[in-house]
């Protein structure tokens, strides 16, 4: 038998077939159709099933279940995407038309930061933590929290969004309304908004130059390691994590920002505690595993 | 038979007789004695359970278990006061001193904050919550969380300290070391420090006088808002909670302060959702009632 997992984004849509043990054994990747309605997406996704059903001399029978994780707001019970912005999806029941493709299978569908959180948590940087954080640095702030040893998705099943937390009253405007939340200060686009005008790329170029000991790029980098200990003492005041992982584009510096990183949040945080602040482990396959994790329970 | 719960703030220890209910049977209050050693402060306070066991005729038989709320840091497994500045208390084995005069009776030791957090959750403003908050909002910003139905005493069991989250990276210097703490910016210490130079003797004179209609006062209390906010909204991005309770002086405010401040909240947090924000309920009594809860699991 195997598990199908999907990962919808605003650029791509990831799709994989996974074995009994979670390990990816065939991967597909296609940009966001988004001249298409929901109807027709689900259509396309369903395909690229087939597809990699018919690579591995496997039918449709094989299909344990479909699990699928999605950028915005979910309603897990009910299996509805309430709000993507960046998909252009509302209220849109996608466990229940996906279903209808694949008759008797369960379909379940999950936030896509919930899911490469419950990733990390189930074969990953997280695993055997009772209490810990993904925080993806990407684009934007991602990520998730585990909670008594169980995927949180908020108080009120809203769920939960790392990157919205208030860093700096007077910071620069976010995308949510407010101003200063940590996405508008600790993600990559930060440091290529403040890179750009001194002559770098995007956040690699930076980081690569602070590497190399440009002072331009180092400051920028100071900068940034300080704007994003600031955020994980923060963290830490609240949750007392067992372990911070983080991942996304800027999480791949390495020990270069993970050094300077966990000396400054040790300083900074309430406990003055050696934070244990790593790597998370899956990459770009976490939100696909995640997904068919979610309809695995 | 009744319970012992103590409450040691660095201004008063307060001491509580509870019944089976948790209810008040007698309370006292006496001065901290901060010019004793921790031995002659456990002795004193033994001297108070005898004052108000005879006081209500009632005997050391009769005791069924002694709590004991602290300001600090507990380690609560091994019943020890890490360390509380504002008691001059390091490394205090107060659980295993205090049960020399009880011999035989359970003795419980909690962070005071916590406390009041396990008694607005048994029997005050979190009741029937699985996930909540309190937030006393006094000289500095104590509080807990309830999570998963239970308090939340860090992943490292260092605790919580909801305080201690930065809410504006270059606001003013915290005790903590760093800069624009929630504490900083949204206790009753800053609505004093903004109020006196315009004339106002404490918080709740700002806070009265902004009532009457008085400008400089609306002035400092719509920032006051305006930070608050940010506060809550950040905790909601992040929780998700069933309810936000505040405790501490300025919660007195009433509608005043809790009308301005859900429209705010809701404006703000990410989800755009009505959260429940209540005043507390227990008040003075809550560490008391915390703390023998505590010593009843």
């Amino acid at each position: 038998m195997v598990r199908i997992g999907f990962d919808i984004g605003g650029t791509n849509i990831k799709a994989g077939l996974l074995d009994d043990g979670m390990g990816l054994l065939a991967k597909k990747i296609c940009a966001f159709p988004k001249e298409h309605c929901y109807h027709n997406i689900i259509k396309i996704m369903h395909s690229i099933v087939l597809e990699m059903l018919s690579e591995n001399n496997l039918g449709e029978a094989d299909i344990e279940s479909v699990g699928i994780a999605t950028a915005g707001m979910v309603d897990v019970a009910e299996g509805v995407i309430i709000k993507a912005h960046n998909l252009g999806f509302y209220d849109v029941p996608i466990k229940k038309e996906m279903g209808q493709y694949f008759p008797g299978t369960p379909v379940a569908v999950i936030n896509d930061a919930d899911a490469a959180t419950l990733a990390e948590f189930t074969k990953g940087a997280l695993r055997g933590c009772g209490n810990a954080i993904l925080l993806t640095l990407g684009t934007g702030i991602g990520g998730g929290m585990i909670l008594g040893g169980k995927l949180y998705n908020g108080g009120l099943s809203h769920g939960v969004e790392l990157g919205h937390v208030t860093l700096s009253l007077d910071g620069p405007p976010c995308t949510c309304g407010n101003r200063g939340c940590i996405e508008s200060l600790c993600s990559a686009t930060w440091l290529a908004n403040q890179g750009r005008p001194k002559g770098y790329g995007d956040a690699k170029a930076v980081i690569d130059a602070a590497k190399k000991g440009e002072p331009a790029a180092i400051e920028i980098f100071n900068e940034y390691i300080e704007n994003l200990s600031s955020a994980l003492a923060s963290l830490t005041a609240l949750l007392d994590p067992e372990t911070i992982a983080l991942g996304g584009g800027v999480s791949l510096a390495g020990g270069f920002l993970f050094d300077a990183l966990s000396e400054k949040v040790e300083r900074k945080s309430f406990f003055k505690y050696p934070y244990r602040i790593v790597p998370a482990h899956l990459g770009n396959d976490a939100g696909v595993i995640g997904a068919a994790l979610a309809a695995e329970s």
